[in-house]
Order: C-alpha cells, then sequence, then structure tokens
C-alpha cells in the first residue's frame, strides 16, 4: 500500500469511528425530553457534535491491540468522552478561563447559564462512572473496577483536576520546563493515558509488556498532543481553532512556545512521536496507535 | 432498657461512627503536604471537621442489618459523604446560592478562592469513585459494582444534580406538593437513599425482602430529613444553624413551611418517621436505622 492510499484508509477508519462515536454518545447521554429537560438539553449540547474525538480513538486503537469489540470500546470511550466533556465546561467557566467559544459554538454558560453549566459538568462526570459500572464490559468484573479506578484516578485530584490546579497557580509565573511538564501531564496527559488503557483493558488480557508499552505509548503521546496544541495556538487563526486563539499568551501562561521558542517546540513534538512509535514496536494490532501518533503530531487544527 | 439509657447508648454509638469517620476520612483524602498542596488543603477543609454525617450514620446502621464490618463500611461511607461534601462546595458558590458559611465556617471559595472550590468539588466526586472501586468491599466485584452505580445514579442528573436542576428552576414560582416532592426527592433523597443501600451492600447479600424494606425505609427518611430541615430553617437562628437561616424564605423558595405551613409540615415529618418504622417491622439488625429515623425527626439543628 502507498502512503497516500494508507492515508486515505486511516482517513476512513477515523471517520468510521468518529460517527460510531456520535452515535453512541447521543443513546448513551439521557434523551433531552426526560427531566430535567433543561439540563439534559445542556448535557447534550456540551457533548455531541465536538471535537476531534481524539481520546475514543485512542481508546478504539487500543482496543485493537486486546482484540475488544466494538459495543464495549464505544462505552469506555463515551466515559472517557464525557469526563473531557466536563472538564472542557468547568474549565470554560467565567470563573475558570472565561471562553465564550468552543469548537465553535457558544459555551454552555452562554447558552445556557453558569448554574446549569456547573451542573451540567458535575453530571457527565457521575455518568462516567454509572458507564462502565453497569454495562459489561470485560468478562472479568474485577476488570470494570480496574477501569474506573484509573478513569478516576485520571480525572481527580493527582490527575486533571490536580492538572488544573497547577496551571491556575502558574498564571502570571515563571515555570521551568520540568514544572510545565508535570502540569500537563496531569492536565490532560492522565485522561489521554485512561483513554488508551481503557480501551485496552475492554479486550483479551495484556501481557505485562504490552502494558508497559502500551504505557509509554499513552504518556509519550499525552505529552505530543499538549506541545502541538502550544504551537497551534501560537500560530493558528480563531477561524481555525474553533476557540478563542493566541489566549495563553494573553493570559500570561507559560507554554511550550514560550518556554522554549516555535522552533524547539516544534522538534519536541516530532521527537515525542519518533518516541511513541518506538514504544510500540513488536507490539501486534498497533498499527492505529501508530497512525495517530502522527495524526496528533502532524493535525493543523 | 429504660428510654433514657437507649438514647445514652445511641448518643454513644453515634459519637463512636462520627469519630470513626472522622479519622476514616482524614486517612483516604489526599494528605495535604502532596501536590497540588493548595487544592489538597482545601479539599481537607471542606470535608473534614463536618456536620452530623447523616449519610455515614446511616449507612453504618444499614450495615448492622446485613452485618458489615466497619472497615468496609467506613470506605462506602466516605464515598458518600464526599459526594455529599462536594455538592455543598459548588452548591454554595456564587453562581449557584452564593453562601459564604457553612457548617459555621466560611465556605471554601470564600476561603480559598472560586476555581479552587470547583476543583475541589471535581475532585471530590472522583475519589468517591477511585475508594469504591480500588478497595475490597464485597466479596463479589459485582457488588462493588452496583455501589458504583447505585452512587453515580444518586449523584447524576437523574438524582443529586438533576435535583439542583429543579430547585435552580422552582425559585420564584409556584410549585405543587407533588413537585416539590419530585425536587426533594433526587436533591437529597437519592444520595441519602444510596447511603443506605452502600452500607448494606457492604455485608452480606440481602433478601429481596430486606432490600425492598431498607429501600422504602431510605426513601421514607430521605423525605423527612427535607421535611424537618425547611422547618428548622424555618424557625431556627443562624447561630444554631451554622449556615444562614431563614434564607429559602428570602430567595423566594418553596419550602414544605411555605406549600402547607408550619404545623402540617412538622406532623409530616412524625408521619414520614412512623412510616420509616413500619418499613423496618421484622427486619433484623435495623435498630440503629430505626433510632436514627427518630434522630433525624427530632433534632433540633
Amino acid at each position: 500500500m502507498n502512503v497516500r492510499a494508507t492515508e486515505t484508509d486511516f482517513q476512513a477508519w477515523m471517520g468510521a469511528v468518529q460517527s460510531r462515536m456520535e452515535a453512541a454518545l447521543a443513546r448513551l447521554l439521557p434523551a433531552g425530553q426526560i427531566a430535567p429537560a433543561r439540563l439534559h438539553e445542556a448535557m447534550r449540547y456540551a457533548t455531541l457534535e465536538g471535537g476531534k474525538r481524539v481520546r475514543p480513538l485512542l481508546a478504539f486503537a487500543a482496543g485493537e491491540v486486546s482484540g475488544a469489540s466494538v459495543e464495549r470500546l464505544e462505552i469506555a470511550a463515551a466515559a472517557v468522552e464525557m469526563i473531557h466533556a466536563y472538564s472542557l465546561v468547568h474549565d470554560d467557566l467565567p470563573c475558570m478561563d472565561d471562553d465564550v467559544l468552543r469548537r465553535g459554538k457558544p459555551t454552555v454558560h452562554v447558552e445556557y447559564d453558569q448554574p446549569t453549566a456547573l451542573l451540567v459538568g458535575d453530571a457527565l462526570q457521575s455518568l462516567a462512572f454509572q458507564l462502565i459500572a453497569e454495562n459489561r464490559l470485560a468478562e472479568d468484573p474485577s476488570v470494570q473496577l480496574e477501569m474506573i479506578r484509573t478513569l478516576a484516578a485520571a480525572a481527580g485530584s493527582r490527575g486533571m483536576a490536580g492538572g488544573q490546579q497547577l496551571d491556575l497557580e502558574s498564571t502570571g509565573k515563571t515555570l521551568a520546563l520540568p514544572e510545565l511538564e508535570m502540569m500537563h501531564v496531569h492536565k490532560t496527559g492522565a485522561l489521554i493515558r485512561a483513554a488508551v488503557l481503557l480501551g485496552a483493558f475492554c479486550g483479551k488480557p495484556l501481557s505485562a509488556e504490552a502494558r508497559t508499552r502500551l504505557d509509554k505509548y499513552a504518556k509519550t503521546i499525552g505529552l505530543a498532543f499538549q506541545v502541538v496544541d502550544d504551537v497551534l495556538d501560537h500560530e493558528a487563526s480563531t477561524a481555525t481553532l474553533g476557540k478563542t486563539a493566541g489566549k495563553d499568551a494573553r493570559q500570561g501562561k507559560v507554554t511550550y512556545v514560550s518556554l522554549i521558542g516555535i522552533n524547539r517546540a516544534k522538534a519536541l513534538a516530532q521527537e515525542l512521536r519518533e518516541k511513541a512509535h518506538t514504544a510500540l514496536e513488536g507490539l501486534e494490532g498497533a498499527r492505529r496507535l501508530g497512525e495517530l501518533a502522527d495524526f496528533i503530531v502532524l493535525r493543523k487544527f
């Protein structure tokens, strides 16, 4: 297969996963007519038609390594995506980043109101754990408990929420590179890692080596994702990104670009991409994970 | 045993559970020195030295029906209490009830700041699910999944968060009694019910009848709790309550007192107390649950 054919094939796979996820999320979220209707509508507004679904894509790709069924993967991926969606809703609130635009649409507190946005985030988090607990995602229920433990740890104070706190505390301060990395490992890295692990958990038990490789891949790609985000925020216009661009700089936030410059940031992203591929070497069924590493680093939006 | 001796014994039991819970929560929350330290300190501030621990008391009392160990009960009760604590932190935020005082202390966003309070609530919710997933609370891991499902449903959009939304939407409106009840069944009733069920799940499997009785007791006592809250809010002073009293009336919120009057509200609380006792009839080991029904209805704070 030549490069172009491979790329077309990856695009088709990605499109198929994205469509499947949209349908799964629409089915798994409470219907907009069920009381309290306004809350359920707003939960759907916050979650549906949104983003590239990077975390679900990673979960589906990791599921190919363990031979997981798509029926299980869409539940696990939906749970991770709901945690991600809740974090965006809370992050956009006036007391946090005060953003009015997200994915080209008014943010939830703008379209609805602040109290509803707060509750949307809270309820999406609960629903994520409920989904893993009430669906059969593994032969052994202990594995499902491990999925919940992994997702909860990734979302909590030593994961994503902790990263948000470090981000808050860093605003207006000078950070060294290790501190910036520590912040991102928590803020975005933890949930990206959880997406990969949860996808893999849906299939056959992994060997210790496969798990170590997946974990290494996940950590590397989580960091790459953030470096590329900083590069794009520095370069892109609001129109392309669908969110307010160049905001980090205006808010005095330290980014990879502000700390090491645009060229070294781009080089770092490439290094991480190579490192992600190295982590996958010898791992069967890891083709999509490799393609996703390329996609995450080479994306323009 | 005469009435006074029974009362003294109940007080001693309650004190013992409250002390045990304080120690358990202090142990299960991340230490204030662990990074991000400010978030962890604020999580401890929001959860420790707080309230009567009604939900943990209910979990421990229900655990006596199924012969659960205190080691398991304190984990399950801590998870429920963390969900409760998170809901108070978010409920107190300026965009919600805008309360500055809680349990006689400045609320979390006053003592810390709004973004930290938001993250405290988010991280407490994650930690609650993590605790149930990572500790052994039942012989059969499927039972732990059922605990998580029960707690998540109680916390989510068709439970507590949904009740908050109904509460928001009811402000300034006239509600009929069934609508008021619907709001409270979600807002406070769902989590109280979860406390009872999770406590019972920590022990031996229950018969279908025992489970039905516990469920009926839990629903009744959840409603009684809210009716008494409304009565106390109407009557008590800020000093006794440790929170701003008479607030419901000033905010134009419909309460049992505003809807049916103080005397009928008090009579309703007594009726619910009797109904709770009826639900427990013939249920072995339910003595503490009965005493808690009395305590919840007869409390003065």
